[in-house]
């Protein structure tokens, strides 16, 4: 039994709670969180006690940190759990500026640090990899990734985000260097306002089309929307030199309803705490692996800056109207 | 290029008469039909004469026949034509009547005779068949014959129909023996009138469940209705030691519509018309074979008898309320 | 917080326990087994106490108990339970003899006693249920219920079994009486041994069809085979008056591989605790809502008589051959 | 009945002399084929007469002729049957060459010339259409185009062919116009050779992605490849402000094997003359109703100039690295 702490008791630390809770080789110890109210009620739920971050990174028991804290909170957290020589799991993005995110490689290049894309641990989308690998389809060579959310989020959050590209594609452009198998080596980008005019009068894009390729010629395109209409749409299609892997779409149930007008399947999943639910579960499983010493991290220090310096070449795209070589 | 004669100008009459048109090595060269206007008006749109049965049967130069007259017709037309020596491609069923249709049997076992189970030709229910056959999931176990109309005809029909074992599920013996491989030995049906009343007060079911077995204790199931509620119904499910091959209905187009309540797919097909025009060209195709000496008829008399027999055996079991042996 | 008891500590009664561990309602604080290591162990894992029936029943702090012991014993512990008072959470079949099952009718007819058919707590046959409720078909008509395992069991289990229609088919005919809304009042059964010839030396079949039909006249078809050979096959399909549900298979993820020889799709879910891991969990939040009086047993003491009453008579129809009135 | 003429009897010359022939309002009198045996052997097995094209149009019984010879004579022959009065019904494209093409616009401006992409005739792509025209996914906003030949084409094609774009993503371009419902003002592509080094020497690409944007802000992918290997891979996403319309590959039958593996459906159609016989045929429907003066041409003169002049700016932009505007 490893026990750990969690920065950070919002939704996404409430998620890790609970599975921290349930795992059997972890022990929920310590909830940190500055709203004291959050902190005591996660607490209570899962028989941790309230603390302060000193308290936590004192305590030779604790063996590892859970990052989940404010976005700005995240680098500074990860940079003090590695100080006190905890194993990290923290929440994407790494920071939401690649100089600061850079600066810190001395100090967590080398740290136990694991970087929580969630999508890299989906089921669907490792099967799509593992069928990769296999060779089922050949040799890569284009991808297309399609990751559009439900519904666009408040404006008020928009402009706090980072801008669609370091918010949402972020998780695209993880993916697209995780089955790549190359990096990326220039960056196009097309963007437009189509869903929610506030969000382009904050400064934001709700749409966007971004296109990588990496030295060999391998081509990725990535489609995002903040609104797709339906739920939550997150595939992919990778061609390889024999065929074509693609990872669905998910609906609420296996129920088809055959009428005079058609068939119609059931809803697709809407939340992403629903759809990536598995994945949650099996990051936790994961960081437990790493605190026994059987894993090292999958998704580390150098993946967070390499996501970020897409979508700062993909943002900085969108404002020249050329292509930018990474 | 073999001349051949139509004999019958209706609604199925029509669709072979195109056929034989589209066919490169057939010549449509006569239409007989008691209604004068019917047979004119197909022979003017076909290029063929109208003419009457005699002159037909007497033109050494027609090669075969096709019997698309009445179902009352069909028997004394295929005699007639056999007796004058023409091959013949005979509309199902080859009659009403199961003790009439076994009294032909000297005249017709050995003649050029294709009963046209139009089923047989469909490219799904072949394509199922030569995967059974490639062994794909091993020796057949049990099957599934899913066999529903859009929406029941007209009660006038019902009355001269034969009713329904006769009029609809003909078809689906005539697969079940097709695809077991092995004929039925006992038949057991249960009824029910749950569409249209007036189906039951006509002496009819709209509604049945059929089972098959056969000595080796293979098992088949039937499900008939005449209304399906969303198009026609036509689905085969065959269970073997490895595994299930199915095929499925067929929809108007590809396209999908997702929304928030799902995705539906299109309409399904609604006319056999529709559904099956593969399979009549196929059929036609066949039959210019069998004329060329290139194909011997894939569906004869004792196909005709034995598919009969068990439409006779499952109204029995539907009246004794028990099993049936043949 | 209730407290509750596991009786059986065997492979459900692991799953009801890792259950109630993570309801936030519920406090496992019992475990009794007659094996003595294995109620250990479960009790060490879920911090439960190792205690002899007597004492948990004697306890007057312990609400409720589960009745995951042999199925020889599920009748006697049911009784004594209820006798202490408690709710019971009882694991299926209520027993494997009609009579006796019947002859508990004064002590089990009024007792808080939850019957756990898994397969109503499915979310996509919940789903395919609502849409019935609906009226998005109309009125139920016809059911198809496929119902097949991924693989035979061994031989020795098959012998203690209670046979195919009591150990495999009691699920279907609880789905049966749960979906028709109106009790089946004859059956029909053909069965036989197509799978290993094994199991019919030990005096069981391995396929069956079993036919039930209404007092108004709808007809259901239960299909069973110990064997799919693609993994577990559980599927229903609801005809109503305009048009159809279906409830399908789960496959282990959303990935498709398209190559030359057509599309794949991922395997089916094989094992029963996958498909249905989600219905466990509903299970154990319905028996938390009996406890707290938020709800009456969704499945009781007659649901399990009647599913019993449905698998003897058809035993019996397997036996004479003919249809059985209930 | 109207007369008309085929100019080329090669590969596509064969299904309009066919779709011509089986149409009740069409005669096909006269085929020209520079090859005189090819000429003569469609003449032959349609009832046609082998002619010069001078005799052809000066013939006054010619209402329309179809232009299906090789692509660098489309544009003359376009220029002499309109010059000549006839109605034309040409293969696309119009020419290869957007100067020429743009040069010819005061003689087929407002000829009665309808360009034949075919694709717009396929009943799921005019489904979709549909679809977005009343409405079922509200405003379109993006729109993906997937366009894969199943395999590439010999080398010695594709150094006549005009290169990708305009051999091939062409249609695509066409596609784009036909939804978007909004010219594209601005073009990006990127292209590189992966699947044969063959097609690189020869100064071409065989995988391409290419964007479009409108005034308004829509984005539409084009995805392409010489390969995609798994046969015809034809398939639109058009996302709306309401949800997502898609149109999706054919497969030869519905039949589908569920094995331990998983659930394989059919092959994908492979042949472009087997996806699009429909389409092909809707097509001469569409020019028999321009000759009976029942319809305009749905794609005209202007249609082919501006789907030219897309796969030049493409081409351009491969070049230049940059979007280019148009």
């Amino acid at each position: 039994m490893f026990k750990i702490a969690l920065l950070g008791a919002g939704r996404i630390g409430k998620i890790h709670a609970a599975n921290a809770v349930a795992h059997p080789g972890l022990t929920l110890s310590y909830v940190v969180d500055p709203v004291a109210a959050s902190a005591q009620a996660l607490a209570a739920e899962t028989g941790a006690t309230v603390a302060a971050l000193e308290t936590v990174l004192a305590d030779p028991e604790v063996a590892g940190v859970i990052v989940a804290s404010s976005t700005d909170a995240h680098l500074d957290h990860c940079l003090a759990a590695a100080a006190a020589g905890k194993a990290i799991f923290c929440e994407k993005p790494l920071d939401m500026d690649l100089a600061r995110a850079r600066a810190a490689a001395g100090q967590l290049k080398d740290a136990r640090l694991f970087l929580g894309f969630n999508r890299r641990f989906d089921p669907s989308f490792q099967a799509l990899k593992a069928r990769l690998a296999d060779g089922a389809v050949g040799a890569l060579e284009t991808l297309q990734i399609t990751s559009n959310d439900p519904a666009p989020p408040p404006v008020a959050y928009v402009k706090v985000s980072g801008g669609l590209f370091k918010d949402m594609a972020i998780h695209d452009f993880d993916m697209a260097r995780w089955l790549l198998g190359e990096e990326p080596s220039e960056v196009f980008a097309w963007g437009s306002c189509l869903v929610d005019p506030a969000i382009g009068e904050a400064g934001d894009i709700d749409t966007a089309r971004t296109m990588l390729r990496t030295a060999s010629g391998k081509l990725c395109v990535i489609a995002n929307s903040r609104r797709s209409g339906f739920g939550y749409d997150q595939r992919i299609e990778a061609y390889g030199s024999a065929g074509m892997v693609r990872a669905d779409n998910v609906t609420e149930s296996t129920v088809q309803v055959w009428r005079e007008d058609g068939a119609a399947v059931d809803r697709f999943q809407n939340f992403f705490l629903d759809r990536y639910a598995a994945a949650y579960r099996a990051e936790m499983a994961h960081f437990a692996d790493i605190l026994a010493g059987k894993a090292k991290p999958a998704i580390g220090y150098t993946d967070g800056v390499a996501a970020l310096a897409l979508a700062e070449a993909a943002g900085e795209s969108l404002k020249t109207g050329s292509p930018v070589s990474l």
